[in-house]
C-alpha cells in the first residue's frame, strides 16, 4: 500500500481513538464527580449534558464530518456530501440539547445564574453561530442544484477555512469551559484532586484531537482524489 | 496593483490593528482594574507583566514572524530567515519573562499560590516547549549551513504545521488565561462590569488576530514568490 496512505490511516485510527477516549473521560467525570446526568427538576445534573453532548457533537462528529471525505476516499462524492451534511446535522443537535441543557441549569436555579457574561459563552457562541452559518451556506452552494461552477470553486477555500476554524474555535472554547467548571466546582482544584487532573486530561484530549484533525484535514498529500464515480455522476446529471 | 496582493495588504494592515490595539486594551487592563505593573515586592502587580508580555511576545511578535515571509516578499530569503529567528528570539525573552513573573507571583505570596495545576498552565506550557523545540530545529535545518536540501524540504511542512500549532495553542492557552483571571480577580464578573467587558473584548480580539494570521499564513495565493536575490545567493555560496 502507498506509505501515504498508511501513514493517513495510523493517524486516522488514532484519531478516533483519542475522540472515543475524550467521550469516554467527559462521561466518566460528570458520572463520578459532578453527580451525572439529570432533567429538569435538578439544573446541577441537567448542567452535565452540556459537556457531554457539545464534546460527542460540537467536537468529536464535528471532526469526524470535516474528516469525512479523506477518511472514504473510495466513495463516490455525491454520497460523501450528503454524509457530511447529514453528520454535521447530527453534530447540530446535540449541540442545539447542550446549549439548551446550559440556558436551563443557569435560569432554574434560585437565584439564577446569569448567561452569556463570560468569554466561554462569547466565543462558544460565536463558534456556534459561524457552524450555522457555514451549513446554511455549504448546504446552498454544494448540496442544492444549480450554483454555477465557478462559485463552487471560489467558495471552497472560504468553506474549509471558516470549517477548521469554528471547529479550533469550539475546542477554544472547549477549554475554557473546563477551566471555569473546575474553578467553580472542583474543590481545591489548585491541589490537583482527581476530579482536577481529568479535568486537564480532557483538556489535553481535545487539543490533541483538534490538531490531528486539522493535520488530516490539510496535508496536502491526504487529499481525496476523484474517483470515476464522481465523473459518471458529472456527465449522467450535469451538476455536482 | 495585483488585486491578490492588495487583499493581502488589507488583510495584513487589519491584523496589525487588531494586535496593537489587543496589546493597547491589555495594558489598559492590568492598568485601570489591576494597579498596574509592579515589581518582586508586590506579586499582585508583579503578576501583570504576565499577561501584558505573552501578549507582545508570545501572540503579536509570534504572529507576525510568522508573517515576515509574506508581509516582505521583495525582501531576500537570507534576511527574512534571519529577521524569523530574530523576531522569534524576541518573543522567547519576553515570553521567559512573563513565566517568571507569575512563578513569582505564586511564590512571593502567603500562602502561596500552587503552580502547574491549571490546564491553563499546562496548555501554555507545552505551547512554550513547542515554540522551543521549533525554534532548536528550525535554527538547525534551515539557518546553520550544511543540513541537506532534500530535508530541508521535508522539514519545511513539518515546521509550518508546529509553528502554527504552537501559535493557536497559546491563543486558546491565553483565553483561558483571561478566563482564570475574570473569575478569580474581577468582582461579580457575571454581572458584566467593565472590567469583564473587556477581558471578553481582549479574548475576542486574540481570535480574531489569530484567525488573521493563521489564513495570511496558509492561503495559497498569498505564498511569497522566489526572488533573484534568493537565487544569487544560491550560486554565491552553495548553501540556502
Amino acid at each position: 500500500m502507498d506509505p501515504t496512505l498508511i501513514n493517513f490511516k495510523v493517524l486516522y485510527v488514532l484519531t478516533q481513538l483519542c475522540g472515543l477516549t475524550m467521550i469516554v473521560l467527559v462521561g466518566t467525570w460528570i458520572g463520578q464527580h459532578f453527580g451525572g446526568l439529570g432533567g429538569t427538576d435538578n439544573p446541577k445534573q441537567e448542567f452535565n449534558w452540556h459537556p457531554l453532548f457539545m464534546t460527542i457533537g460540537f467536537i468529536y462528529l464535528y471532526g469526524n464530518s470535516i474528516l469525512i471525505y479523506r477518511g472514504f476516499r473510495t466513495t463516490r462524492k455525491k454520497t460523501l456530501k450528503l454524509t457530511h451534511a447529514g453528520i454535521h446535522m447530527a453534530a447540530f443537535v446535540l449541540t442545539v440539547i447542550a446549549l439548551k441543557t446550559v440556558f436551563d441549569s443557569h435560569n432554574l436555579v434560585d437565584p439564577p445564574i446569569p448567561n452569556m457574561y463570560s468569554l466561554h459563552s462569547w466565543l462558544g457562541l460565536s463558534a456556534v453561530i459561524i457552524f450555522c452559518l457555514q451549513y446554511v451556506a455549504g448546504f446552498m452552494a454544494f448540496l442544492v442544484p444549480g450554483m454555477r461552477e465557478n462559485y463552487k470553486i471560489a467558495l471552497m477555500p472560504l468553506h474549509i477555512y471558516f470549517g477548521l476554524f469554528g471547529f479550533v474555535l469550539a475546542i477554544a472554547s472547549a477549554v475554557m469551559g473546563l477551566t471555569e467548571k473546575a474553578i467553580f466546582a472542583i474543590p481545591n482544584y489548585s491541589t490537583l484532586p482527581a476530579a482536577g487532573v481529568l479535568a486537564n486530561i480532557i483538556g489535553v484530549l481535545y487539543v490533541v484531537f483538534g490538531a490531528l484533525v486539522v493535520y488530516l484535514a490539510t496535508e496536502p498529500s491526504y487529499k481525496r482524489k476523484a474517483i470515476p464515480e464522481d465523473t459518471a455522476l458529472l456527465s449522467a446529471n450535469g451538476t455536482e
